[in-house]
């Protein structure tokens, strides 16, 4: 048995309204992923933490989704990006916090994983020890993409617009010719992150994040933090997105599988724990794999874009509908 | 009911040798902190919040610890250092990472919790935002100790004698002489950390370090990670030292707290939790209190500084017996 699940990220408040026109681009890449990815973890080519990264690299290469290029931008328009990735067996764990050059910040991380020690690095010296071990550098010119720049101008002129509060700076996501076509203000959207049980029952979890638009500088989330948005042990793994401080503070993946080895429910853990976060303002959603082959997506959003991959059969959805 | 429960880190292995010459003052600085805190605390004068800030805030003026003036001096002669502080009724918390500049790292990781939002900032960004929030400025040259700079050039020649191995990198301890009373070689020593039960039942915990002598440059400990260093709820404020990586990866601070909710039985969660930790390489201890009041101060090291407060009673210690 080998299974791989995948997010993009959740966010949005009310019903679900359907597709953008930026959509079918997002699912296209999840399926490519999942099939691509879930291919070789099921043939044995790659085990699961090189499944996640894989998975997450794919996903930091489409500029829709909030992670490598096409991150969104922070206050001081520049782009710095989180990942944690880990593994179960032994709970070996890599962190970037803070990188501004990498193509694919998971990558860093994993290879962080790899060394052993330390297991979080931080801003230049992250970049530095990445590229210097054959992470791509790129420029932030490369990571950012007209839709991003887009977005930064809308959450500027709505800062800047007289009588604005925080509470009404809400973020637009604008198709490519810059209409309006949803909108949304939190960092869970796009946020990327993946969780894979391999054939030997192996379980590893890894998510990537640029955070949220107009962050300020310095200000990190919960993707970079084991415990937070990222857990790995011998039973579970998971992934989180949403507003990032809520998950620190209920170290939410951590929280689900303890709640799990507990309860051994994985569905109710996982309401309970989205239960306790969202008061802190952290809607949200998250997926997670058991080590019995069990996966869930759960999400209390509009949407979160999500798929999975269980012995060749392949889902994907956004909205609350899933499709093959 | 109020109780403050203070380390000053814990590290070494084999058997503790007895006090070293620079212990009285460590051992007076405890004193002064639990006497001075906890009395504040008793009479409501400040909450279980502002109580481990204030005691964390007096452990960094002490030069003898590792954190604050004194901090230990990382590979490129430089000390950044990490902070956080949580509250358990609200779970609101506050970190800071490797910031440079600030006489109190802890009182910045308040102001923070106090603001709301975001939880952690990073590097120069914190440093300014603990500037201009009132948190005293000082320079490296303020910050680095002839006793920090004595044992950096200790780790700098082990490191570049022909042959040496990482596992030779030990640091020696000396006295204000320059003369070698023990050695250590793990970051556990001198991290310092509070946690406090204050008389309407709020608990708080707070931890703040310099990370360990010789770190490289971005290295993040778990001192700054809520959970894996400091954890609070509203059944148990925790602080750990140790070698950091093992404490993330097992996010050991949240994971004492949730074995203590399932079992209710304070002393086998903290030693379950440590004998997790130590096959990582994280031999260390912890300090916690509960919403009941029982506290608990256990190492697996050769040492650990370490003091409690409770109804005007105190108590300190450094290896296993304790004194009033």
């Amino acid at each position: 048995m080998a299974i791989l699940v995948i997010h993009g990220g959740a966010g949005g408040d009310g019903p679900w309204l359907g597709k953008t026109p930026l959509d079918p681009a997002r699912i296209d890449c999840m399926k490519q992923v999942l099939q691509q990815v879930g291919s070789k973890l099921e043939s044995g080519e790659i085990d699961c933490l090189e499944a996640v990264t894989l998975a997450v690299e794919m996903l930091e290469d489409e500029p829709l989704f909030n992670a490598g290029q096409g991150s969104v931008i922070g206050e001081d328009s520049t782009i710095t990006m989180d990942a944690s990735i880990m593994r179960g067996s032994d709970k070996a764990a890599g962190a970037i916090i803070n990188v501004s050059k990498l193509r694919h910040p998971i990558r860093a991380a994993n290879v962080i994983l790899q060394q052993g020690w330390p297991v979080i690095m931080n801003s230049n010296a992250a970049d530095e020890f990445g590229i210097a071990n054959g992470v791509e550098e790129v420029s932030q010119d490369w990571l950012k993409t007209e839709l991003r720049l887009g977005q930064w101008q809308q959450w500027k002129n709505s800062k800047d617009r007289p009588g604005s509060t925080d509470e009404d700076d809400s973020v637009l996501d604008h198709d490519l010719e810059g209409r309006v076509v949803t909108e949304f203000s939190d960092e869970g959207m796009g946020t990327v992150g993946a969780v894979a049980l391999d054939s030997n029952g192996g379980l590893a979890a890894a998510t990537s994040t640029g955070g949220m638009t107009g962050k300020p500088a310095g200000r990190v989330g919960d993707t970079a933090i084991i415990g937070a948005g990222t857990w790995a042990d011998n039973k579970i793994a998971v992934s989180c997105t949403g507003v990032g401080e809520a998950y620190i503070r209920t170290c939410a993946a951590h929280s689900l599988a303890t709640r799990y080895q507990f309860s051994s429910d994985l569905a109710q853990s996982a309401t309970r724990l989205l239960d306790e976060v969202a008061p802190l303002g952290g809607r949200g959603g998250l997926i997670a794999i058991t080590s019995d082959g069990e996966f869930i997506m759960p999400f209390q959003t509009r949407l979160m874009y999500r798929g999975s991959w269980k012995n060749g059969s392949l889902e994907v959805g956004i909205g609350p509908p899933l499709e093959q």
